[in-house]
């Protein structure tokens, strides 16, 4: 059988003398060809981060062992955490969202366009609003609607998790959905739900930040993608942008601006994170170019 | 005598149908050529805030008249504030430093290249460090250091604003003051004070902003260049930039980085308003262009 | 008859002292409440440029006078040109495309999304490849294919130039269309006819400017909209913006960030034509905030 | 005798597959501790770049063997260019200026606040204009003036060449001084003068760049550091950046804005520079983060 395609491996651990060089070694040694390396040493948590991508073809290591053996190989001696894809696997994304279609155009224009290598099965969503994109690109659409008292908050999350299993999404999308992920979901996806928030954190967190950002006076907003945790508004900063503006800017402006900013700041953050070129540690993203 | 130079004018009040007319028609009636106007209406406050530039060679009213005149034909029927100012009476700028060259070095740079219209008569400091620097410029340096106790604080800043009037200085900027200004001084020049603050206000108010942002891990830093008012980091904004950055930086280099900001930031607040072209209200500011 | 919404008037002529007084003495004497006044005077042209808006409930002049009204008052006295467009008249905006499709989409999404006051009546292509994108929104899809000796290029034009009467289309958006426009229709729509290139102009005229930027070894690329002229990229600048690469790009990736500038860009360029906020002279715009 | 400091090899050659392996080896093996690794493989050209750093202390190759040392293992194996510099041995930098302050100004600030380890032995000029800014900083000043008709231009260079010589000058920083470089002089200092372009290259080349932009009508303005090379403006780029401006600006408010670009795009590229993290080939710079 024939083996194509690229390996793809993401790793850290604390930074010893030699790592480097004994992990390509390891990959040329099993007669891997190495296409892409990457590699960063935060000398202040003297730990190293890496990615590595190679050609399977003639790889000495099957497939389904290439994890086990690099695990066998570094994973105690160097305290070594390490994640194994494959570029011929694609990652499949679901979106959720509320009212706001900027984000999700955005989104299934890049999709419909190739772009991206993933797979969309499926859209979220608390209202009905957006049915109608969804069907513009053809992609089901599913609805639970969270009563005002959020008495039925267990509920829809568990029949929403049953769909992401059963669509069997590795990440999810959250583009503009305005309402709060629960732990279980976050527990079940972790670094694997992407927000994007409308303001440049950690300034304006919660609510309304366009009429904060206008209350205070600033004369630049932004947007920032990041990671859900359980903290509200405080997950890993994958991607932050920001727009000028001036005094002659309204909140209702602002608004119009700011969607923009969402769209490309998302959209760059979901880029990465399918490339699997995003590291997490200690609440901070290493991002590989 | 001859009067030449231009008179400028900064107004603001409750927006009402015909104001601009009244206002262009009152200075051209008096034989002055406008040159420059700017005006903008805020629809939320539903104000208007307007510059006006005329020459005065030929103008109908005395120079030391002017202010009255425009407030006896406005300040009551339009609610009207005004700010009356002389392009041959040059702003006098005091400078506050600590211990930190970079912004210093950048704002005598510009006053020796001839860029801004202000005289510098005096540099201000709590620390001998920078005592070369205004050597260097050949501009007066004094210094007032404050007990660790800070005992001797309403003593030097008594010390401070004698040699500020005996100067006759019209505005201070804090060029990495490390040290906060008393309320009396604050009252003394009112919108006269322009800080430089290390980061994106309202993100990272307080000390050491750089390590809070390499905590918190965000992929653009900034500078905020902000009149200073008797709240901490909250006084109106005047001018903001940013940097990128990545996980590729330390506390240390963002601190560089942040220093480049630093020299842009507060020189582009300092040239508006020696041009007097910032307006304050409701801590926000309209800056014309 | 109930007059309702909003009259825009944009005008330039020679400097003189008055003209604004003047002018919004005409509206006020005649009932029009101003809502919005911007105005430039450009000091190496002595040339005033002038937008202003005032709400027609009430006004003295009939709609469909006002126009000739301004004229018989200023056209001769200043040597004005006038422009008066009215709120509740939506311009009529084709799309021409080719084959990428991400203009189109994010034209259409803000369209679709309420953000512009237009109607789209028709999308124009030399190519089939984007029919489903216009299908999806619901909007008639004309293709001339033009035969590669260009021999019906004549013919191809006057087809399209009739279904734009017949559309009664006030402006057109090139999103992409890689083909160069006749004089005949340059001149049918002076300063109407919008697009996007691929390139921080004038830098990288004419075809592959992403190519070009690579091989020149460049750390920033950019986009620019601009309004067609006879001369091949050279049109009035509208809008431009750029973004930071690396020596990791390659002429791909440039393409993929090129093409979320080109977005951004011409948006931003409609947006502004859209709202009648720009004015051009000498081949530069004026565009107001 | 103690060997202390780091060692710094830049290297490119030909991409084949176990080169890092074989590089970090190397060093490891000859009980090098690498402190810092950073590579690029362009995959059009299929070549590797890389920069390494390591600490002499312990290392088994004395200093003065180093480069001998690597070329002997890898030169012909490879087809491997290299560079071997020591972090105790600082540049030593001359800065030719003419009349503009801004950019000297801003280098001499940062020398002096220790921002970079460099040593700047003389200034070189061919006016007399700014021999008070040397003096302020204690640094000789050399005037060698050009005749109108460039009739001693050759004598003068061979003077300003026995200068740099005699102050044993690793790289020249050409801060807005406005006279071409000669061929003798590039050829002595290949990859290692580093000029100051007023423009976003490859817009605007020659003189007079804000006029030009001012003429076209662009809405953004930049500035471009690149290495001088025989051909003018064309050398390879180290680092551009950019600002917005407006139909408000004029050629004189562009240049205004223009200082503050070069001065923080000159400034960034040398610092680069001074760090040896970047490397040339084929008019494309690889600039290390």
């Amino acid at each position: 059988m024939e083996t194509t395609g690229k390996a793809i491996l993401l790793l850290h651990c604390p930074d010893r003398q030699g790592i480097i060089t004994e992990v390509t070694g390891f990959i040329t040694r099993n007669h891997g060809n190495i296409v892409y390396l990457d590699q960063y040493v935060d000398t202040i948590e003297k730990r190293l981060f890496m990615r590595l991508e190679w050609e399977l073809a003639g790889f000495a290591i099957p497939r389904l062992e290439i994890k086990r053996a690099i695990d066998a190989e570094f994973e105690h001696r160097y305290d070594m955490y390490t994640g194994v894809y494959f570029s011929d696997e694609k990652p499949r994304m679901a979106i959720f969202v509320s009212k706001m279609s900027h984000c999700l155009y955005d989104l299934l224009a890049r999709y419909r366009a190739g772009e991206w290598d993933v797979d969309i099965p499926c859209i979220v969503s608390n209202h009905e609003d957006l049915r109608f994109v969804a069907a513009q690109f053809g992609i089901p659409y599913h609805v639970w609607e969270v009563a005002p008292d959020k008495s039925n908050l267990a509920e829809v999350e568990q029949a929403e998790m049953k769909l992401l299993e059963s669509e069997r999404v590795s990440f999810i999308v959250l583009a503009r959905y305005m309402q709060i992920i629960g732990d279980r979901m976050i527990e079940r996806y972790p670094h694997n739900i992407i927000n994007i928030h409308h303001s440049f954190l950690p300034a304006f967190v919660g609510a309304k930040p366009y009429h904060q950002a206008y209350e205070r006076g600033v004369k630049i907003i932004g947007a920032t993608s990041h990671y859900v945790t359980r903290e509200l508004d405080a997950g890993p900063i994958i991607e932050q942008d920001v727009v000028r503006i001036s005094h002659n800017d309204t909140p209702q402006s602002l608004v119009l601006k700011g969607r923009d900013l969402e769209k490309i700041v998302l959209s760059r953050a979901v880029s990465k994170h399918i490339e699997r070129k995003i590291l997490t540690y200690k609440n901070r993203t290493i991002v590989f170019g």
